[in-house]
């Protein structure tokens, strides 16, 4: 008899985890997470960059006083996305993995939480295959235009503002700025590969523009790079006057800055030159004029005209324990990050969705409801604001996170630095 | 005992397929095949419309004088692709849907075969996973250029050409009939969406002319609709001389002929217009001037200058009855299909995937291999010439198919018909 219920069991599984039925299902006490991320190459959340800020969450509920209200175990492994649509073949694998052991008896070895993939191919995949599993995917990327929250991914929830939302404050912010004067708004942004980080944005931009052609007339894309472009020939061919808004590296953001004050149309307080700075990086770094060469003068003189859009970054004491730790950790595991040695927007994402993941589950408990049941759980993620490591999140109806943004102008022309100008709390 | 053995069965199922243990394994009698196809809207492949072709390749390998040379049950199970990536959530759930009912002990409730998908993102996916299972896809589509059989896709066959294979085609015909002549080609295409037919073959095209920048000067794409094309305006700004390939609907086709005629550009014999007829069908149609309305007359001389590169379409007696058979289970069963009342190159595209596959078996049986390894039964459907429904097939050492193309021109000036002036066989 008992070999016939593992066979009932096994063959239950792929048709979906057991749906609550009635009032106070028992528990689980074991809750499976698998964190999907790259376990090799450059990028900014890799397994062994974000590690630190996943256990240290994990610490965090384990305190008394952390947000977990019952004794749940969090069972954490980790599979290699490989930032592309073979995290597909991962998630698939963990969650049939187990079926046909003796341990389908078990329903805790069933995934309830996928956290991530942040590639946007990864995301796409695992979302589809989680929205038919009915698991839970919190992603602290995935921020490219076509992914939307609800109902093609009814799963996914994003703990970090997707560009779409970035591109609806942009755009706000040059409504308000330029005083509905209609200039044409040319978008510049350096296309290194397809999926780069700036043609995503770009896309949000553009389709956010497009659909508010009145106030605004968003001009066809320009893709540069710092191959082909000549930034003398480009500047007399956009014309003037106009709106300017770059996605692009330090140097290139440089060059065409250069060129516009060479042709007098950098002009201070014309609110014209925009570039955006998607993380606080040395590589983006949008308002590095100093460089060191013999254009430091000139460069420093263009950046008046100069102002970058960028994420707040609230330094509060629990981010700065919270920064201290991760970076301890770095140096003990020997861990190569992020070359200005801070810890990066993606350790922060993951440490969120935890806290996050760990506030719906008490909730869809107090509820009386089933944690295995990822619907009840997705909504109790939704239109909420807690706590995150660095300041209040907010989630929106969709699961999609409200961002905070910085405009940053040359304040001190004597010095060059760059201050806020504008704070945006989404 | 019989328990415990089903229960190392269904685990295996996960981690691949039993491999070929020494010589002569013994042959399953049922070969899993499941076909992935959209069930439902406007496609050439819906399941209703190519399910007459694979029927009809069945029957054939039941025949006694067939390719089959031994007894094998073919097992066809029809998935709903949709057309895009949810094409995997039906192939894992074909693959690990049996695992814990008790058919586990046969592992013949295994896919030895997906036959399509034919849209990219799906196939894409199915033979993401097919590579991790060792189980062959023949698609007839996926021809996008970012989708190559080989390393990426060692499982995936292409059964109809891809559009590399079309755009080398095309660039050795601009070399030999510009006699090197430097002219900057431009490529028009009607972009209708992101993922339509005519984007992924400018695509290919471009990438193939941009590795050899030399000969011929490719510009950027240029894409067109229906809707903001002024066809004056556009031949003023393309110049010339130049050459100029088209993908676009017969109508707009048109359109660019009427322009480039009253700006005295169209010349007869100067090879620099040609247009692209993807489906011999109505919808691109390039060849036809004849509208029946006050223009045909200017739209038939604006034709002299036009060369159509097409599909060679070989009607053999073979064909002709495959054809009436197709056309016949048509009617009987109410499928509404192409307006052309022909049977499209999809249709034959599954039939003639079942004669390659069955041929694979053939010799890899005869190999002493067993045919539920994949990779056994690819490698026997690569490198090979075939005689397929239309003609012979052949498949080069990557799997993937080596088309057959025509150019047509106006030969009959009077009555305005085209006719061939290349053909070419792959």
């Amino acid at each position: 008899f008992k070999c016939v219920l593992a066979f009932v069991m096994c063959s239950q599984i792929p048709s979906g985890l057991p749906q609550p039925s009635g009032e106070n299902p028992d528990p689980p006490q074991t809750v499976n997470v698998v964190v999907m991320v790259p376990f090799e190459g450059e990028y900014l959340f890799r397994r062994d960059v974000i590690q630190p800020g996943v256990e240290y969450a994990l610490r965090t509920l384990r305190r008394n006083d952390g947000p977990l209200t019952r004794d749940l175990q969090f069972n954490v492994t980790y599979r290699n996305s490989q930032c592309n649509r073979k995290a597909a073949l991962e998630a698939v694998d963990f969650y049939y993995g187990q079926c046909g052991t003796s341990d389908v008896t078990n329903s805790m070895t069933s995934p309830l939480l996928f956290l991530g993939p942040v590639c946007n191919d990864a995301t796409s995949m695992v979302a589809t295959f989680a929205g038919k599993w009915n698991v839970p995917v919190i992603s602290p990327g995935s921020h490219a235009a076509w992914i939307i929250p609800g109902e093609e991914y009814p799963m996914l929830t994003r703990i970090t503002p997707s560009y779409i939302d970035l591109a609806y404050f942009i755009h706000n912010v040059f409504v308000m700025l330029n005083h509905g004067v209609t200039y044409p708004v040319h978008l510049i942004y350096e296309d290194r590969e397809e999926d780069s980080e700036c043609h995503n944005l770009m896309q949000a931009v553009y389709s956010v523009f497009h659909n508010d052609a009145v106030v605004l007339q968003v001009t066809t894309r320009h893709a540069i790079s710092d191959v082909t472009f000549h930034a003398e020939s480009f500047i007399a061919d956009i014309g003037y006057p106009n709106v300017v808004l770059m996605c692009a590296s330090s140097p290139l953001v440089r060059k065409v800055m250069l060129a516009a004050s060479a042709h007098g149309v950098a002009v201070p307080g014309r609110n014209e030159w925009y570039a955006i700075d998607l993380h606080n990086d040395s590589y983006y770094a949008a308002g590095a004029w100093k460089q060191g060469d013999e254009q430091d003068l000139k460069a420093k003189i263009a950046y008046r005209a100069l102002q970058v859009i960028t994420f707040i970054v609230t330094k509060t004491p629990e981010f700065n324990r919270f920064s201290t730790t991760i970076l301890n950790e770095y140096r003990s595991r020997g861990v190569t990050h992020s070359e200005t040695q801070q810890v990066n927007e993606y350790v922060e994402g993951f440490h969120d969705a935890i806290m996050l993941y760990a506030r719906a589950l008490n909730a869809t408990m107090n509820q009386g409801l089933d944690i295995r049941n990822g619907t009840s759980v997705s909504a109790n993620m939704r239109n909420i604001t807690f706590q995150g490591i660095s300041g209040p999140v907010t989630i929106d109806l969709y699961g999609d996170r409200n961002g905070d943004y910085s405009i940053i102008g040359m304040k001190n022309i004597e010095t060059g630095t760059f201050e806020k100008v504008i704070d945006y709390y989404g």
